[in-house]
């Protein structure tokens, strides 16, 4: 009996030793975990030309390229270049003396960002000129300013100008804006957005990827100023993101973006703070949802599923944007454009009252006898009423984003602007300062 | 051959008669189909005691008698009697001169109704005063109105006054309001819903049983005047629902609830336009959600399902009421209050708006040099401002009910309210009616 039980012994050590060997061979030519297939081709960090991803995320690639043609108009905005100055032409009023008067043209997709903003009439090229556009304008536009920032710092790259600045600038908006090459990880590659957070207490290193599916499209989609000589490309977030919060960082820091021409209020122009008014309490961010889930949504490629990268309107794909989580898409769109009517016809009639507040104050300048601290008050209220509005309606949802925010800053906006429009009337004691017009008769969409 | 099969067809037919004999006598013996339970007892059409209903259905009564005593507030209402004149000041303001400036509690559950209609300092019983309160101010109040209604008819009704009508009313709210006795079917009870549908080509009993769950509590919670010197009871639908389409019906009918005193201004007050609101194409109407989804959810007693009739906030039973649909019931809570709070901000700047306004008309009138055409203007857009806040502030949802329509309002309420003000100023060129007030340091909740 002894011999046989060693002989099981020693065979079960044989077969024991055979399986550890074999499991250990199967592990050892598993492909390395961080990567589920191998890439065909090594990409460079921050390498800017996005053809080159494209080779190892052909899917992704092929769907951001159709952002350079795709460009659709929904209701009541979309991705063509229409004009909003002839759309709405009390825009021409708002923002005289700007260069967004003379040029207003709705965004199209992402790969037109450089060619866009290379022909808009709102560039001043001549470097001798003290308001010459600067080179921080291309920061949004380009996948070569990763590397540019790396290489140069933002305090160089900003205080060149826009000419300068162009022989570095060759690639559209593209891959190396939002993603780590090696490790396709989202990354914040913008330095005054990983700035504004770190003033905020906030490390981007540390959020979790579907915070960091919000937070790189912040890398642009936000309200931005250059501060100083040096146009040091900065977001106004010290106080946090909300509008008034952002007022209150302006009304401290005494910026403004413009003076307006006859009225002498120092104006500020909102930009395209996409990300401050969906994270501002909306309903969509408080559910966890992430700006990518909607306008990136998960398509499939025959068995390949993947995020689209062609970025544009929901409104366009509900079924993919907004079918992952509503079952009932039709009632979604039907119900988007009821929010959206709702806030464009507000929206108008904010703008009656800021033109009424615009005309007002000019005249009062005007009457040459006007009591300053009352013109004052008006100016302030001017300047803060229509950066709300603008903080609305530039802003690429037409209050979709977070509807009821939106309401609630338009009705604040038009209180105010009448209120501008009683001061600059009591300023001169001029009873005909407080006329109130309907501009155009046929509303904006 | 021929002899057999003769006797298995005959041995069929037998075998078949037999079985077409069990079922028509099994389909004889089935209960009818209308009733899944006979009731216990029979209850009389349109019995206004609401116990006796109670023995056919316990789960729906005893539900039903918790609105007595289970009346909790939420943040911004709920179902406690507070004084809405002690929360929120501005409203002994803006309801000057109208009994709503002495007394002006928030409800308590419908079971609380009759009691609290008798207690309110708002009656007048005075019947030799042309002012006294009518009958009519019973209609929604008891459960004794069906027969009353169908006994008398709703004219001679509404011609009784309060005292006279007192005799007849014995009992709260209950079953007969909304239910047929034998069938336990949805009724339209209160015959100025019936005419008001029908006015808008509507019929009630086409309507589908979901409509219905909405539609009966339009029976009461709906906006409404007494027509005429028979203060007949009548909805002012007939141009729509939504608040502007009701504007436009009581300037066409030149109606007016009371006069500002000292203003002129012919004045509306709002009743409690739920249905309206809500039906104004709000998002949880259009997603085909009714009343008593919400305020009547499903809920157990044991193994027994039934329609919870303790009617009150569903921020108060929010995973009954909410979680049938929704999954993560606290996001939900958290979202309805960050509305309200909007709402309630956005209503106060409003009241403040219109606190102005009225300073204004009142000082233009005492000035006693005013120029009508400007004055009566400013009076117009003053009765339109506070009717549109009233419909806001009266309704019972603090704007959940339709948030973008809630605020939507209210921003045009301000807007006019400002307009009223500044128009009043003009009348008598008097800058100092101009003024910006914020009334009260502390905002109301």
């Amino acid at each position: 009996m002894k011999n046989y039980t060693n002989l099981i012994l020693a065979g079960l050590v044989i077969v024991l030793a055979a399986a550890l060997v074999g499991v250990l061979v199967f592990v050892k030519n598993q492909p390395p975990q961080e990567r589920a297939t191998q890439p065909l081709i090594e990409i460079a960090q921050m390498e800017p030309d996005s053809s080159q991803w494209g080779v190892n995320f052909p899917n992704q690639y092929d769907s951001f390229l159709k952002t350079k043609t795709n460009n659709v108009d929904t209701t009541y905005a979309g991705s063509s270049q229409f004009s909003w100055l002839e759309r709405d032409p009390r825009q021409v009023i708002l923002f005289a003396g700007y260069p967004f008067s003379k040029d207003y043209n709705d965004d199209r997709g992402h790969a037109n960002a450089l060619e866009d903003v290379r022909a808009t009439k709102r560039l001043n090229l001549d470097d001798t000129n003290p308001k010459r556009t600067p080179g921080t304008c291309y920061s949004c536009k380009s996948s070569d300013n990763p590397g540019l920032w790396t290489e140069l710092g933002m305090e160089a790259y900003d205080k060149m100008s826009f000419n300068e600045m162009t022989p570095n600038i060759n690639n559209a908006i593209g891959c190396s804006n939002c993603h780590d090459s090696e490790t396709m990880r989202l990354v914040v590659t913008n330095p005054a957005l990983k700035e504004a957070l770190e003033r905020q207490g906030k490390d981007w290193e540390t959020f979790t990827r579907q915070e960091m599916r919000t937070v790189v499209c912040a890398n642009c989609h936000v309200e931005y100023y250059f501060k100083g000589d040096g146009k040091y490309l900065t977001f106004p977030w010290d106080k946090g993101t909300k509008v008034e919060e952002m007022i209150e960082y302006y009304e401290e820091y005494g910026f403004k973006d413009w003076e307006y021409p006859d009225a002498g209020t120092p104006m500020l122009k909102a930009q395209h703070p996409e990300y401050e008014f969906f994270t501002a309490d909306s309903t969509h961010f408080k559910a966890g949802v992430s700006c990518s889930d909607c306008h990136m949504p998960y398509v499939r490629d025959g068995a390949a599923k993947y995020s689209s990268h062609d970025v544009h309107s929901p409104l366009l794909n509900p079924e993919a944007a907004c079918g992952q989580c509503h079952t009932d898409t039709e009632y979604v769109v039907r119900r988007v454009n009821t929010i959206q009517e709702q806030v464009a016809t507000t929206k108008i009639a904010t703008e009656d009252a800021l033109v009424d507040a615009i005309n007002a104050i000019k005249a009062a300048v005007a009457a040459g006898n006007a009591d300053p601290a009352l013109l004052d008050e008006a100016r302030k209220l001017h300047r803060e009423a229509q950066f709300m509005w603008d903080y609305i309606s530039a802003e690429n949802s037409t209050g979709f984003h977070n509807p009821e925010y939106a309401l609630k800053v338009l009705a604040d906006a038009t209180n105010l602007a009448r209120q501008a429009q009683m001061l600059a009337a009591q300023s001169v004691n001029d009873f005909d300062l407080l006329e109130i017009n309907t501009y155009y008769q046929t509303p904006a969409p």
